[in-house]
Parts: structure tokens; sequence; C-alpha cells
């Protein structure tokens, strides 16, 4: 086995989705350099082989490539700027608007950074792991030639383009599907609920028709308990999907279009947080909306 | 072969659905008697062995069960009326409301319906032709178990239960969602336009996550030449849409609940029927919607 084949990596962030692509690297056989800000969350790749670094500043200086998995790009500027990337080839895998993936690529590049590329994950860290996912990278074709086999690790790889936000852009532009998406599962269970219909029938005809209800709701389930972006003290599921719904509402008002649907799923959101619903799963939300109108009508 | 294994089944309307029903009972052995208003629909059914009827009448005296593929509940009863249901076992497969279902299943027994079933087919025709759809069937459990061999013909079966408009519920319920959904599929698409991002990726992503974005057009795209519901001259594409909707709503409204991101994929509905984008592809009138707001705000 070449060195070079396998390059040393640093992931930056233990979170679901750092510890995804950490297993997944380590059963590819490269050698992991991992930290994290709590460092109890890295003892299992620990027990897996990957070497847990002191410092984000030891995790750069032992690899040549940096996985960046951090919560936003504030958070990452914070760590690079402390960390050091001089030389390196900067992946970054965090979500925040087309304007972050800009202004974040010129920061590594005046920090001295040799090679970047903004990768952008479409599906759960459970299929990151097991190598099913799907990415998006945008950047140089040449640096995206040249990490493809490393992506390969976590599955299909999709080059968007070399304007650095594109991978963001087309991200946003499926993500405004499965906003809504989501929104209308969570409908189709209100209705059912209505109108006399067992919600888990809602489920058992999604399943069949190849919807994957339960990993809808286990993903924002899982991301309840994890910190959140700037702004919120905590993440919940209502607030992920509110500061999702957010950032492509953003984007695309300022390209000057309008998505009508996703604006009466971000209004709806909204709505739940006013009732004190914010960091609960998204299904009790609903639930609790429900009850909230109800008790308008009949108070 | 014993003669009641494989009983003597009429369908009556050959349209879209109901060829693909014909085409799977006579491939699972079924004599099946057709009748269309317009008999040129079933030449190609003739040459796969199925008997064509002169008369509705013709086809329901001849068969033992009774198959009404038929567009909604007032045609099912013009034709019903004019064939008489005496004896017969009386499937009912068109679309209405729970209203409508509950009516017509009494206007069958107060005809002599000797046996009467709803039965809801959640997936395309093609998905019915190839055995591999899902039904969802309420009425009488001994009446299902008796019907059950001939629903496998088309696919898996769920009994709903036995409150008669039970079928449509569960489909309404299920409905809502695949409604947004489709809404999100051309949300993200218009998004992707905006963002800069090829429509096609979205196409791409959305594949490779599981969804068939390509059925979703094509269903609605197959549905603009048919005749259509009550009230409208022809049924297009938006025009399904806006009556699948109503339906819903207009179901949930009377169990006390609202459905907000239907109701903003309705308004939606109505503004591309003002655009002149009625029978029209959806994604046409969304192309046409984009348009016009446009119009609105440089002129």
């Amino acid at each position: 086995m070449l060195e070079n084949e396998f390059p040393s990596v640093a992931v930056i962030g233990i979170g679901l989705m750092g510890s995804a692509l950490t297993a997944a690297l380590l059963r590819s056989g490269y050698r992991v350099n991992i930290w994290n800000r709590t460092p109890e969350k890295c003892a299992s790749l620990a027990a897996q082989g990957a070497n847990v670094s002191p410092s984000a500043e030891a995790a750069v200086a032992a690899s040549g490539i940096i996985i960046l998995a951090i919560s936003d790009y504030a958070n990452s500027k914070t760590v690079a700027a402390s960390a050091g990337l001089l030389g390196k080839t900067v992946v970054q895998i965090s979500t925040g608007s087309m304007m972050d993936a800009v202004e974040f690529h010129s920061f590594c590049t005046a920090g001295g950074a040799a090679e970047y590329m903004e990768v952008k994950i479409m599906t759960y860290p459970a299929l990151v792991e097991s190598g099913t996912s799907l990415l998006l990278a945008s950047g140089t074709p040449e640096v995206y030639i040249k990490l493809k086999p490393l992506l390969e690790t976590f599955g299909k790889s999709r080059f968007v383009g070399e304007i650095i936000s594109s991978a963001t852009s087309a991200m946003f532009a499926w993500s405004a599907h499965f906003q809504i998406s989501v929104a209308g599962v969570l409908e189709s269970i209100r209705a059912a609920k209505a109108l006399g219909v067992e919600p888990a029938l809602v489920q058992e005809i999604a399943s069949f028709v190849g919807i994957d209800v339960d990993g809808i709701f286990s993903r924002w389930q899982n991301a309840a308990d994890r910190i959140g972006p700037p702004g919120l003290a905590k993440s919940g599921t209502v607030f992920d999907y509110i500061v999702a719904a957010d950032l492509i509402i953003g984007s695309t008002d300022l390209a000057g279009i309008t998505l009508p649907v996703l604006n009466a799923v971000r209004t709806e959101l909204y709505k739940w947080v006013d009732y004190g619903f914010g960091h609960a799963d998204v299904e009790d939300a609903f639930e609790a909306a429900r009850r909230h109108s109800e008790n308008l009508t009949t108070g």
C-alpha cells in the first residue's frame, strides 16, 4: 500500500456527520486525525483507529487534507484562524449561504491554503458511513479529480461547477423540495387524524411508494440535541427547518424569485416557535399547533 | 382450471386505469367483458382476449364482478342505472369525496347489488398492469376476503375499514403529501433556475434519493388529454391538481382542520388558471407564473 494512496486526513468537528466521515475513512484505510471541542465524542472513533489530536492545530499539522465538519462557517473561521491552513487541501462541508461559501473560500486562500473545495453532503450520516451517500462538489476541476477517490469513500460524488458557491446553490435548489416534502408528510398525518384514519397507514403507504418517512423523522429527531446555528441557543428540529428555509428563501429572493409553497412552510414553522415548540420534534409541533388553533376556535 | 377460480369480470370504462386493470386480469386468466363509451379504445384489449360488449348492460349481464373504472361517481350512477346491478358484486375505483362514496354505496344497495367494495388505487396505471400497485379497500370484511385474490392481480391490497368511505379518507390523507410533494419538486426546479443551477441536476438528485420525478411529470402529462371531472370541460394537469386539492381541503375542513401548506399549493394552482394555464403542463404553468410576476415587476 503506497503512502500517498491513503493520505493522512484531518476531520475537524466530530458531530453526527464528522463521526460518519471518520468511520468511512478509517474503514477504507486512511489515517485520520480527529479533533472535537468536547473530546469525549472521539472515544469510539479512537477505538476504531482514529488518532485523537489534543488541538485543532495538531490535527491540521499532521494532515494533508483537512475536512471541516463544524456547525457553520463562523466557527470554521475561528478554528481555521487558530489552526492554520498553510499548504493544506481544505474540504468544507458546513452548511451556510452562498455568500458564506464565497467568503470562506477567500479566507482560506488568504490564509495560505493550497487547495480548496466546497462539498455538500445530500444524505444522512448513516449513508455517509456506509459509503452510499451523494456529494456535490464545487471548485477547481483539478482539485476535484484529486479528491474524487477520497469522496468516493462516502458515496457517489458530482462536480457541480467552478463557481465556488455552486454546490450550495444546488443543495438549496434540492432542499426546497426536501423542506416542502417533509411538511407534506406532516400535513398528510394531520389530514389522517382529521379524517379518522390511522396515521400509521400514511407511513405504510409512504414506505410502499418509496418515501423513507422513518428516516425523515429520525433525521430531525437526531438533530434535536446538537449545538445549533448562531443566534439560536440550541438546535432543534423546528429550528433546523427554519434555518434551512430562511437560507433557501433568502438566496432565491436575492435572485428575484419567490417560492410560495416554501414561504407557507416557513410561516407555519414560525407559528410553531410562537407556540413554544421551537426545540421540539416536528410532529409534536404540528400537534401543538392543531391544539392551539382548536383553543382559538373553542375559547 | 375451475370455473369459479377465475370468475367473469366486467370492466366498465376503458381509460388509462380501466385498460391497465383489464390487461392485468387477462394475463391472470380471468374472462373479462369490457365496455367503453367510445368503443375504439377497446381494440388492443380485444386483441389480448377481452370480450368487447355492445353495451354496459351486456357487459354487466355476462359478469359476476363489476369493476367501475369511470371518471366519477355521477357517471357511475348513470351507467349503473341503465345497466342494472341486481345480484352483482360491485367494485368502485372512481375518485370522489367521502360523501360520494357513502351515497354511491347506498345507491348500489338500493339497486339490488349483492356485494359492494370501495377500492382506491394508490399508484400509476403502469404499476397496476404489472401487478405491483397498492390498493386500499373498505367495506364488509367478508367481501374483501372474497375479492382479495382478484385485487392481488393488480398488486398489494390493504383492508382499511368497514366504514365505506375509509379507503377514500386514507387516499386523501396520503394525497395531501403527494400534492404538496409535486409542488415541492416544481418549486425546487424554479429555485434551481433562480440560483443558476441546471434544473436537470435537481432531477438527478431526486432520482438518486429515490423520487421518481419523471414519473410524477409524465403522470400529470398523461392526464392532460382525458375527459375531466364534472364542471370542467376538459381535464388538464393543473385542473387535476385543483380537483384533488379541493377534495382533500373540503374533506379536512369538514373535519375541522386546515392544511396550510396544501392551501398554499391550491392558491398557487388558481393563480396558474388565472394566467390561462389551466389545461397546460404544470411545469409550463410554473414558467408562465414566473414570467407573469416578472412582467408585473418590470412593467
